[in-house]
Formats: structure tokens, C-alpha cells, sequence
């Protein structure tokens, strides 16, 4: 059964790529969503009209999160919380990948650390254990996502406690064309969330627009999801 | 002015591949501290002897941190303030490069987070401000250190609030074989200093020794310490 998507905030910098990408594998049914059904739809037919075919559908969050098998959350720190309570009676017993950045405007490439030890640890905290929460996707630079084709030279990071939901994230992460690992437990995040703001003091400091990260060393090793 | 290098802790997992390096560059004269004298001058004698030149010396670790220009700082966690009360007095006016990595054994592969903000800024905090404390070589695994030929696929990641300071651990990385780069303030070494245990994650879940990380995305930019 093809499961199906919801890239919540999909509107923004970061979801309209990667909900293009996995439309485009055929492995998914993708829904963006958006606090006004208006310009999710508005997003939905661009992002078709450059995929010349009508793969992606647009709600507003609560109906994309409820329509879902599996949600993505990409939206800034500041919408978190709010975003969140607005979809969470839709949430229970599926998966959520979280992949918001705890930054703190205007200081962008200094590393915050959320009081909750990260911003995906406080997302677990605010729905609790019937929502299995995955850290994912934090280091993907916009700039190529949009053009499905280009190869995104970054691999993707993985925390999460649960194997199955961890699975999940890096299987979504290879149908957008990156290789996702499994890099531990939750508690690890706080590392792979930061490493967004260390990729943007390295852009600024080396006049870059795409730093990006990729694990060396596994060349012998298995790298799919087992 | 050739610069005098200590690696202090020198006799440890880390400090005596990196000792190496740096002495066979010829741009560092390199001293190896311990807590004991012997055991730096048996060290010493060793890695001359794999060299086939007396081109390290040995010194407990205060006398190793006066002889020096450059201080660098390869410890467990749980020995890091113990010997930096040890030399504290040698390091007034100089540049401590902290490796440091804060990890509680024995769950070494899950990201901890020190009281102090980052292992290096806990250094800071102990030294004061007439030390410049940057934070660098926490990801360069061990296994291929002591082969000095031998090619190691990580870039150092140098997070510090002092520019000068900064330019000198990038220059140690690459006198190591390495690519240093600038990752932005000593804030953001909670991130680096972290990676560690996610490195840690990877090499367990992944049945691999060495996994190490290197930055994409600069293929166009100037790299080296300006």
C-alpha cells in the first residue's frame, strides 16, 4: 500500500522540495499543508505544474495530518509549538518527523540549545508516547531541493528511539535522493539540529550558499535500511 | 619562529598520533605531557623511534605547558579539569586547543550535554579570559592517527570567539593532514564536541571503526586559513 505524506508548514523554505521529491519517486502520495487552504493549494498546482503531473494535494495542516500515514513537520522554530497543538488530535499511533531547527534570529549561526534538550525532544514531550517522533532532514540546504533531478550532496541524519519509525525517515530520506543513517537516540539530536547553525556560520565565514555534511568511514559497512 | 607545541595528556588515545604528525611536518617542535615523566619520555622515546628522529620530547604535563607557544589538551572528560588546574598557571597569554569530549561511559554512543554549555566552554569558564580556548579534533577517530601517512577522511571543525586562535588550530589540522575549518563561536562546540558520540552511534550501528564527517559544499570556496 503506497503510504501517504503530509509535509506540514509544506508552504515554506524547506517542504516544498522535499514534498516535490518524494511525489516524484512514486513511492508516496504527498499532501501539503499549510495554515490556509489557499495557499497550500496555490503551492500544490506549482508544484505539479513543474512535475507535469498532479501528484501533490493541498490542505490545511489539521486535514494534511489526518489524511496522512506519515508527517513531516518543516516549519520554524517559532511555529513549532503552535503548529503542533493545531494538528496533534490527528498525530496518535503514527510517525513524525520532525525536522525543525531551533535557531534564534537574528544569531543564526550560533548553535542554541532548546530548554526541552531539543526542539525534537520538546516536539516528543508536547504529544507523548502514542506519537513516535523522528529527528530528521535539519541540514538539507533549500537551494537544489526544488529541482528534483540535482543531486543534494549532504547525507541525512537520523535520531529517533524507535527502530521502525527511524526506518521510515531514512527510507524517506533515500526517496529524496540523500542517504539517510540511523545516528542514535533522540537524545542525539540536539547534535544534528545544531549542525544547522554550524553549516550556516560555515556558509557565512567560507561565502557558500549549500555547506553541507556526509559521513566518511562507511564505505565497507551496509548503509540501507535493514 | 618555529612554534613549540604540548599534548598534554599526551600518552592517551588521541595525543600521540596527533604528536606525531605535527613533529613530522617539521613546522612544530613537540612535546608530549603526562602525569608521570616516564611515561611521556617512554612515549616520547616510541613514536621517535617510529619516526626515526628525536623530534618529540617528554615532560609531565606542567613543565610540558610552560616549554610550550601552543597547548593542546587530550583528555578524558573525566580528567579535564583535574589537569587543567594541574597547568593552569603555564597557560596565561596562550592559545589552548581543547579536544575534549564529553561522553558518560558507558553510553558513549548518546550525546551528552556538560552544565557548562560544551566541554571547551567549561574550559574557558576555569581558565578565564587570559586564555583563548578553541575547540577542535573531537572527531578525529584514533585508528589511523598513529600512521602518519596515512590518509585521515575528516575535516576538523574549529569553534572558538578568537580569529588568531582559530587560524592556529586550523594550521595544526592541516600540519595533522587534515582540513581545518572554521565552524563559527565557542558556542557552537556543544555541536562538535557531540558529534563524537553520534560518530560513536554510527560506528556501532553500522559495524564500522572510523566513521568521521566531512563538510560539502566548498568545492568553490577558499579553504585555508587566511
Amino acid at each position: 500500500m503506497t503510504k501517504t505524506i503530509a509535509v506540514i508548514g509544506g508552504t515554506g523554505n524547506e517542504g516544498p522540495g522535499l514534498a516535490m521529491r518524494w511525489a516524484k519517486s512514486g513511492k508516496y502520495r504527498v499532501i501539503i499543508g499549510s495554515r490556509q487552504q489557499e495557499k497550500a493549494e496555490r503551492v500544490a498546482a506549482e508544484l505539479n505544474a513543474r512535475l507535469g503531473k498532479d501528484l501533490i494535494r493541498g490542505m490545511v495542516n489539521p486535514e494534511a495530518a489526518a489524511a496522512a500515514d506519515l508527517v513531516v513537520l518543516t516549519v520554524p522554530y517559532s511555529a513549532q509549538a503552535p503548529t503542533l497543538h493545531s494538528i496533534r488530535s490527528a498525530l496518535r499511533g503514527k510517525i513524525l518527523v520532525d525536522a525543525t531547527v531551533p535557531l534564534q534570529p537574528p544569531k543564526v549561526s550560533r548553535v542554541y540549545v532548546p530548554p526541552g534538550g531539543s526542539a525534537a525532544a520538546e516536539t516528543q514531550a508536547l504529544l507523548g508516547d502514542e506519537v513516535r517522533v523522528v529527528a530528521a532532514f535539519q541540514n538539507v540546504g533549500a537551494a537544489h531541493l526544488r529541482e528534483p533531478d540535482h543531486p543534494i550532496d549532504c547525507d541525512v541524519l537520523v535520531c529517533g528511539d524507535d527502530k521502525e519509525a527511524k526506518a521510515e525517515a531514512i527510507a524517506l530520506a533515500e526517496a529524496a535522493g540523500m542517504r539517510g543513517l540511523d545516528a542514535g537516540p533522540l537524545q542525539n539530536a540536539v547534535v544534528v539540529e545544531g549542525l544547522a547553525a554550524v553549516l550556516i556560520a560555515i556558509n557565512k565565514r567560507y561565502k557558500v550558499k549549500g555547506a553541507g555534511i556526509k559521513i566518511t568511514g562507511l564505505e565497507s559497512a551496509r548503509t540501507s535500511s535493514e
